[in-house]
Parts: structure tokens; sequence; C-alpha cells
């Protein structure tokens, strides 16, 4: 090992097995993670050269193959279950890299089990589940995303023949995204505006053959096809999808909730929240692979910090550790404590929703509001976050950051859509604002407001200026973000008024106010995240020595939002200048402190070497002789001279020589 | 063209063309630079299938092929100087993108034409020039960047022979990331720690032979090849290099300034300084391509936001141009201005440089400190500016930024180093802080400070409260901009003393005090920045519509500044609250006015659509018609059944078939 990470490991003032006990829930689950990451890991089976030497179509076919193996394996070893599946299949075999399975087990079979009736499971649960077929889910079109009823495509249905008309209508209303739809779909659910003797009845669920069975090509009427390369998921064949008039029979449309008799009558759902629940828990998958990329990011950079020697600080002393720069610690050591963070926000989201759950299959959907606005918040944020913390790990490892060799590009590249997908950031905030803004109204009114945001009837908008305050005090910190909070919504509602006084109609107010909103939004979804992550430390069950650095963490997490934010905090005077000078030299402090527990608390993130895929962040610090090795392997040195050099740069060079 | 952007034409309130001469430099320029640019683009020669669609490999091939027929048709065009190079060769022939002869032109020809003697340039300028040798600089190495004076590789001069003996010690010793080194060059100018009877010189230049000019094989003791895929820069074959005791003559050390005798006499050169002038000029060139890569990013993703209609924002109402969201506004808006801020910084910069240059050929070097610090500072701060920018344009796309047909995350990959390469962008912004420290304290003393800095010689750290301002007033937003800078650099430099009275030497307390220098850099880099956008406007030659539409530009951005750091403004009281209240409803207002014009004002950037390489942006708005065309031209639907169907999928889904 690396003299140098050998001694931060030393130095560390806690065991990180400690912590990661604590992040994945116990010895028994973690010796379960790392059976399973290592079962895929050392599998002859799935090793290939590295993704990043391959074309995209090698990628894809790279993948594919690996999927299908995983699929026989996962029955071979009996590993089941999403949690097993994220150890083995996610991180273990694919490294978190998308596979052209990705949609099969994510969205088709789910909405087969969610929507269809037990005649439709019987008919396609088995097979898809047997992947006798492999399916996807087509809702996104080429025009239209987050906003489903503008969705173009139609199946109209024909009373006659007891048929739905699948039709494409025009280039906007192409079915555009959907994972695994390009080239390895055979079957997909259609999300098409169902029309009856020409009244349109919004968008339905439709169970679609696309491929052969035999050949695996289109079916007649049938146009579909990749949708080109994207900045990441190579591995993914995302699609597109077009129909000319394809019928399709009564039968196929999904009918546990909504039904199409063979008259043509329609008979609505019984209710349609219901959806609702899949998204949250998707958006709480969402929060914990945020949490967890940044936490891959930071684990390389900050490991890397403590290999790397760069400069001179002192004349005539040895190059310091890069991670003993303090501008270095400030790149690193808020994105730590953030990923930290995250992965308690993700997985107090994930109890939530189970508890919601429970009330929920009771028929008790009053939580589904208050679940909703939370999990959209939290996904925005924590995509957001995690998108310039990756890039800032990336950067604090100076040139080698850029080349694939730090595995940094590939996190980043595959990730940051999590910003874009399963709702775009903003509407998704603008969402957790219109909940805010209801409950707000409610409070004043006099009602009583639910668990996540019961705070708001406190506001105080009169600011206590003037006090002295021990901003290190997480006490005081989460009041502070509370406080915060509270304000920006009273405000945001204050101005709504104000822009409907001054004669804007309720849909122009809105969105004159939505930049305040946006904000107000994400002060109430930090608010929670830091009052999490101080009430995980509150639990007795904490080892002291874990508990007093992730107390630092927690403390650097808070105040890192407080001076990045320190105009929130003065705007009112609820905070003083004193106040934001402390908390800096606080936050200074804290890395200090945090410094020699630096890769004791990356490490406890757990991250085998085979999983982060990074020379830079190999666990035993030999970088720079793997960075030569790994170099040597890429293609282009596959020969000492490239064939260009024969075909361009020979005649080039020669001629020019020849005229000197 | 698309109809909803021909009406953002009609509305525009400014003649574009007014703004690309101002950009330009006049209608004879634009002419120029459209000639050339429809040169190149429409050179059938040039003309290849998307990179995107492409193999690393088939990049490098594409570039390098290009590279030999731009040199080639310069010639034959009478294309020379930068300007002609930027429009022919950067943006026309290669649209910003990296090739194999880039290190050649931006490099290895200047150090020769720099450092070379009059001999050595007869034996090698001419050969160089007419490309009968490929060369590149080669400096990095593996562990070392930014400290020069920690490179490893060594020239030990044997007297005997009068030869250098080069060698390379160590696996960190490598060179490492030098451009065009790893398949094309077979020349380079190597920088190497010199050697004499045991006593060590520091870092030399040295021309040196690499490859074989017969059959372009490395030449015995040399190790060549490439590093690897990177995040971008796909054509460029960044290498590595290590020498086994290469021995080459005394004369290959490039001697105009420091000379070695053949008995081994050490001379050393007339001044240190003098390099810093090459420095500072690539400096200007980050700025300006860190403004130019942002403009394009801003010139998509805006649009694009006027094609694409999404949601319905009244009950009803047609789905509305995303870029009426305020929201979407309020993401594009602020880049769209900084793309403008940094291009006129950049010009102002390249101007400082040109009449500096002459100064200090004239022997005035005092003026080198200045223009260091304020190249640094600008780089940095313009490069941190674009990487936020060019990713929140491409998200402010939805999904179809993160696809290739965006063009979006070429740019970003393309681009995105310019924080890390050319100096470190935090160890920049510490040299502008040096800088700042030394001038601050000069100022104490009594001393006349520089242009730039002389601000600083009137810090008032006493605020003056609860005044009222007008915060959309220029004149009051650039005070506002310098006190701040001038408030940071003062704390930063108290704090700097309280480190030392504490008992820390001057390297610790530096290192304590860095991230409050970084941030007193930032806010001096930002004000110069607002200034000279403001000072830019005030050119009575500047026609009065453009005058008006780039001073609401110059509104927003200033206060963009002021709301985004309003505890910047807040913290000593200069502002108040209710400033900064106002500040937030201005952006409102000045977005509301920006947004008639915001097409015109992309349009004068004056990227066609060859440049910009994107389909999202494309000029006529026709995007959903191209974007299916684009993805059924990309190589994985060159068959609609995958080769990996009948290797994978088929047997796996038969036999699954089978066991049902």
């Amino acid at each position: 090992m690396n003299p140098d990470l050998k001694k931060e490991r030393d130095g560390a003032s806690f065991d990180p097995e400690k912590i990661v006990n604590l992040l994945y829930g116990g010895p028994d689950r973690v010796k379960r993670k790392r059976k399973l990451e290592s079962l895929a890991l050392n599998d002859p089976d799935f090793q290939h050269e590295d993704l990043n030497f391959m074309s995209r179509e090698q990628q894809y076919e790279t993948q594919l193959k690996k999927s299908i193996m995983v699929v026989q394996k996962q029955e071979k070893h009996g590993i089941m279950g999403p949690e097993d599946s994220a150890h083995y299949v996610y991180n273990g075999a694919f490294k978190a890299m998308a596979g052209p399975f990705g949609l099969h087990t994510s969205m088709f079979l789910p909405t087969l089990r969610g929507q269809a009736t037990d005649e439709q499971k019987d008919k396609w649960l088995k097979m898809a589940e047997n992947y006798a077929i492999i399916g996807t889910y087509a809702q996104t079109e080429m025009g239209h995303g987050t906003f489903l009823r503008g969705l173009e495509t139609t199946a109209t249905y024909d009373p006659h023949t007891q048929e739905f008309d699948l039709h494409t209508p025009t280039p906007t209303g192409t079915k555009w995204w959907p994972g695994c739809l390009g080239k390895t779909s055979n079957y997909c659910v259609l999300m098409a505006q169902l029309y009856i003797h020409g009244k349109s009845y919004g968008p339905h669920p439709f169970m679609v053959q696309i491929r052969s069975l035999e050949d695996h090509k289109p079916l007649p009427g049938v146009t579909v096809g990749d949708i080109g390369p994207k900045f990441g998921y190579a591995g993914n064949d995302n699609g597109f999808l077009r129909f000319d008039h394809v019928r399709i029979p009564r039968d196929n449309m999904l009918m546990k909730y909504s039904r199409v008799e063979p008259d043509g009558t329609y008979v609505k759902p019984p209710s349609s929240k219901l959806a609702y629940g899949t998204m949250v828990q998707v958006r709480s998958f969402i929060v914990s692979e945020a949490a967890e990329s940044l936490a891959k990011a930071v684990t390389i950079a900050t490991r890397y910090s403590c290999v790397r020697r760069q400069s001179e600080m002192k004349p005539g002393h040895p190059e310091p550790q890069v991670l003993d720069y303090v501008t270095q610690q400030y790149k690193l050591f808020p994105y730590l404590a953030a990923a930290y963070a995250f992965m308690f926000a993700a997985r107090a989201m994930v109890s939530v929703y189970f508890r919601s759950m429970e009330r929920i299959t009771r028929g008790d959907i009053t939580v589904l509001p208050e679940l909703h606005a939370l999990s959209s918040g939290l996904k925005s944020l924590s995509s957001w976050v995690m998108n310039a913390g990756i890039e800032e790990c990336r950067m604090a490892c100076g040139g080698h950051g850029y080349s694939h060799a730090s595995g940094i590009p590939s996190i980043y590249a595959e990730h940051t859509p999590a910003a874009t997908y399963e709702g775009e950031n903003t509407v998704l905030m603008l969402q957790t604002a219109r909940y805010l803004m209801k409950s707000y109204s409610q409070s004043v009114q006099g009602e009583k407001l639910a668990g996540s945001v019961a705070y708001l009837a406190g506001v105080q908008p009169v600011p206590v200026a003037g006090r002295t305050r021990d901003v290190l005090d997480l006490q005081v910190l989460i009041e502070a973000y509370q406080h915060r909070a509270a304000r920006l919504v009273h405000e945001a509602a204050l101005q709504l008024r104000k822009e409907q006084q001054a004669g804007k109609d309720q849909p122009d107010a809105w969105n004159a106010t939505s930049v305040d909103l946006v904000k107000a939004a994400t002060a109430h979804s930090q608010y929670f995240v830091v009052k999490n992550f101080a009430a995980r430390l509150a639990d007795p069950a904490v080892d002291s020595s874990v508990r007093a650095v992730l107390t630092s963490l927690c403390q650097l997490h808070a105040l890192h939002g407080v001076v990045n934010n320190s105009g929130d905090f003065l705007e009112d005077g609820y905070m003083t200048g004193t106040d934001i000078r402390q908390a800096r030299r606080h936050i200074n402090a804290l890395m200090a402190k945090l410094r020699p527990d630096a890769v004791a608390l990356v490490d406890a993130f757990d991250y085998p070497d085979g999983i982060l895929n990074s020379i830079l962040g190999r666990y035993d610090g030999n970088v720079y002789e793997h960075l030569l090795e790994w170099a040597k392997a890429s293609p282009l040195n596959k020969t000492d001279v490239h064939q260009s050099y024969h075909k361009y740069l020979k005649p080039f060079l020669q001629a020019n020589r020849a005229k000197l």
C-alpha cells in the first residue's frame, strides 16, 4: 500500500467498519453486500476491457452479453430483491453503468404487475419474468416529456373489430428516449391517448409487441431504432418508436384501473392518485443514486489527494500531499459531508415511503401530497448537488481527473441525467413549492399542518437581531435552516399575492414568482436534510467515535450551506455579519479536525476497487504505476505506429521534406 | 424557418448585425470571418460523419487527415495570422474540437521562435514551419504539473562527448499529457532538469527527436505512446514519453537565454520574467475560448427554448414556449449576459496585453505582475463560469440536452479542461491573491498602486448603512463590486495577519487564509468584468438600440452576481435586505425586457450551424424533423437487427421460451 495512504488509515480516529455497518444496516447485511459484490466482481464471465476503450456498439454488445449472464447467474445464486440486486447487478456486475435490460426490470415488469388484470398477468407476466420476452416502457415523446397530457401517440378504439389502432400522427409524437427500446426490446408498455367514438380519454397504458419473436425484425407498421449516441448511457439503447396504424386487440390495454368494454364503454379508475406511489419510490432511489455517485467521486478524489504531492508549501520542504491545502479540503470535504447527508436522507425517505405505503394500502391517501413534495424536493436537490460535486471532485484531481483513468468522467456522464429524468428538477421543485404554498395558506387559516411542514405554522418573519449565537451548535443551525425556509416560503407567498394584486392571473403570478418559489422549496429540502442528518446522530446506538466524526461532518455540511447562502440568513437580520464570519472560521477548524479522518471516511463508503473503476482512486494508492499500464492497454497503443501514419502522415511529411 | 423562431427574430428591438460588428471589429472583419468560416464549412474535403458516431481511433484519424489538408489549404488560400486561423481552422474546419497538430502550432513553433538561437532556428524552424517535422512541447509529468521545479526528467551534461544524457528516473517522471505526442509528433521541446558536474540548474528546454523520420518508430531508448481515452479531446493524442539514457548533442539545448558552454560552464539568462508574456497571452485566449464555448451553449439552449413547447401554463391554452417560463429565463439569461461580459473582458485583456508588450519590449517589465494577476484571475473566473454555464444550458434543454444531437455534451467535454490546464484555477486565483495582498500592503504603506488595483487604496471598511440606492444604476453596481472586492481583500489581509499573530509561519498562515484569498481574488476579477462591460457600453460609437439591450444585459449580469453572492454585500451592512429584494425584482423585470431580444442576442454571436454542430440549436429551428434523421444515421441503426441479437439475445430468448 502507498505509504501516505497507510499513514492516513493508521491515523484515523475511528474504525471505518463501524460506519460501514451504520450505512448498510449492520454486520449481516454488510457481509451479504460484500459477498454479492465480490461474487460479481470476481466472476471471470463479467471481466472485459475498460468500457472507455470501446466504441459505443462494443459497449452495447458487452453490456447485453453481461445482462443475459446476470439473469442466468442471479437465478443460479438465488439473488433476488432490490437490495441484493443493487449489490450484485447494479454495483457489482455493471459498476453502476447502464445496460440494455434496465427498463425491463425497473419499469416493464412493475407496470405489468401494477396495471395488468389477473388475466393479463397470466398471459404476459410469466413470459416477461422469465425473459421469454423483453420489454420497456414507452412514454416520453420527442416533443413531450413532463406534460403527460401533451402526448400525441393515439390509441383509437374500433368497436367493430374490437381493436385499438395505434398511430403516430407527427414527428413530435415519435416515442423518444425509452431505455432498451432501440435494439433490445420486443415488447413495450405504450402510453397513448385513448380515443373512443372521437372522444379523448387521456393517456392510458397498452401492451404492444413491436418486434417479431422469430427474427427480431420490427413488425409491420412499426418503425423502431436507437436515438443515437448520448453523453453517457452508451450501454443502453434508448430508442425511438413510431406507429403507422398498427392494430392491437382490445385486451392489450392494461385494464386493472381504467377499462374499455367491447362496445366502447369507458370505465373510469377508482382513484387517479395511486400511481404516485411508484413515482415516490423511484425518486427515493434517485436520492440514493445521487448520494452514491457523489460518494464514489469523493472517494476517488480524496484518496488521490493524499497520494498526490504538489508544489512547495515551505521552501526546501518536500511537496505536501494535495489534501493538506486548505483550498483542496474546501473543495472536497463539503461534498464528503453532502454525500453522507444525502445517504441518510435517502434512507429516511425510503422508510417514510414504506410507512406511508402501509397507510396508503389501508386506503388512507392523505399522506401522498406530503410524500410527493418531500421526494420531489430531495430528488432535485440531491441530483443538483451530485452534479456540481462530481465535477468539483474531477477538477480537484487536476489534469488526471480529465482522463478516463480517473473514473470520474464516466460517473458524471452516466449519472448527471438524474437532474432531468423522472421529473425535470425545476419542475419538481415547483411541485414542492405548490405544496408549501398550499400548506402555508392552510396554516394562515389556522389549519394543522402535516409533519414535514408543521414548522411553517411558526413563521417568525420579524427577525431577532443582535443576538449572539453559537453557530457550531447543531440545534442553532437547524433552527437557522428552519427560519430561513419558513421566511422564504412566507416571502414567496407574499410575492405571489403581490403579483396577483398587480393584476396578473394566477398562472402568470405563479410564473412571475417561480424563481422565489424554487428558492423556497430548495431551502425547505435543505432544512430536511440538515435536520435528518442531526437526528440520525442522536440515535443512542451510534458508537461514540463515529458520532464524534459524523457530528463534525454534519456541522460542516450545515455551516457550509450557511456560508454559501449567507445572504439568505443575513437578509432579514436573522444572522449577523459576525455570525457568518464565525461560521467561516468554524469551517476552517472543522476541516482541520476532519483532515486526519478523511480517508477513513471515504473508506467507510465501502466501494471496492472493482466498483470504483478508477486508477486514481485505488484502495492501495499505487496510482502512478497503474496509470501507465492502463494507458498502454488502450486501443491507440496496440501498435507503436498507428495506421494513420502510413495513410496520411508519411506522404505529407515526405513531400514537405522534399520541398525543403 | 420554424414560425416561433421567425416571430422571435421579427420582434427583436435591434438589428443583430450591429452587435456582430461590435463583437468582431466592424463589417470588414465580419465579412472576412464569414468568408473563412464558410470556406472551411463548405469544403467537401472537410465533411465527415458526426464525430460522436466514431470510435476514438476513428476520431483521431479523421482529425489527422483534416489537419494535413488544413495546412495545405491554408497555404493555398493565403490564410495566416491568429485571427484568420481562428475562423478558418479552429471554428471552421475543427468546430473547436481538438486535432493532432494543435501543439505544433500553439507551443512547438512559438517555443522554437522564442527560445532557439539564430543558428538553431536555421536548423529546425524552417523544417517545423514547413511540416517536414511535427513537434510538441513536453513539460508536464505524471506526478508533476503546476510545480515546474518538481520535474524529474533529467538532462545531464557530459563534457567529454559534449552531449546531454536524457533520463526518466521514476514512474512519476514520465512525461504525461503533452498534446499530439502519443502518435503524431516526431520531435518535441522537452523540459528537463539540467545537471552539470552533479549540480542542478533547474528546468531547461531541449530539442529532442523522438521518432524515426523513416518509419516513425520510437528511437532507441525512447518509450512513447498515447495516454488513453479522456472525457473529451479524442482527436488529440495526448501522450506519454520516457527516456532511458538517450543522448543528444549539446546544441540541442535551446540556448537563446541560458547556455551551456562545451566545457560545461553554465551561462545564466538575463531575466527570468520574459516567459510570463506567453503565459499571459495563452490565458487571454482561454478567456476568449470560455466566452465562446459558453456563447455556443447559450445559443443552442436559447433557440431550442423558443422551439420547444411544454406543459400547460393556463388551462386550455396551448403549451407555451419553454423560454416563457421565468425559471428558464433565470437559467439562461444570466449566462447569456456572462458570455457577453467575458467576450468583452477577453478583448480588453488582449488589448491590455498588446499595450503592455510594447512596454515590455522597451525593457519595462514593471507591468508584468499586474498583467499576470489580471490574466490569472480572469482565466479562472471565466472557465469556472463557462463550466457551470454550459451544463446549466444542457440541462435547460431537458432530456434532449443529454443527447449528442444537442451538441452541448461535446462542447462541455472539450472545453472543461480550461479549468485545470495552463495553470489550475485555484492555484492561479491564489497567484492573483498574492498580488492583491502585496498591493494592499503597499497601499497601507502609502505607495501608489497600479491601474487595476488602484481602488484598493480607497478601502472603506466602515460601511455606510441605511442608504437607499438605485441598484439598477450601473455606477452604483460598479461601486458595490468595488467595495466588496476591496473589503474582501482587506479582510483577507487582516485574517492573514491574525493567523501569523497566532503563531503560524507565513506559509501556514497563507494556507489557513487561502479560502478567503480565493474569494477576494474572485471578487476582484468579477469587479473588473462588470466595470469593463459597462465601460464598453459607454463608447459613443455604440449604436443606441444596441446600447439599450446590452445595458439591460450588463445590469442583469451585475445584479445576478449581487443576488447570487448577496451575503458578500450584506455582511458588512454595505447593502440592505431591501437592496437585495429590489435587486431580485429588477432581475425579473430585466428578464421580461430581454425576453423578446433573446434570440437576436444569441444570433448576434454569429455561429453558423456548421460550427454549432447541434440539431437543437439549428438556426432554422427545424429541430424535430432533423433529430430522427440524425439518429437514423448513427451506427447502431445501420441494420434493423443488431448483430448482437444473433450472438446473444436470440439463443437466450429461445431457451427461455422453451422452458415455459
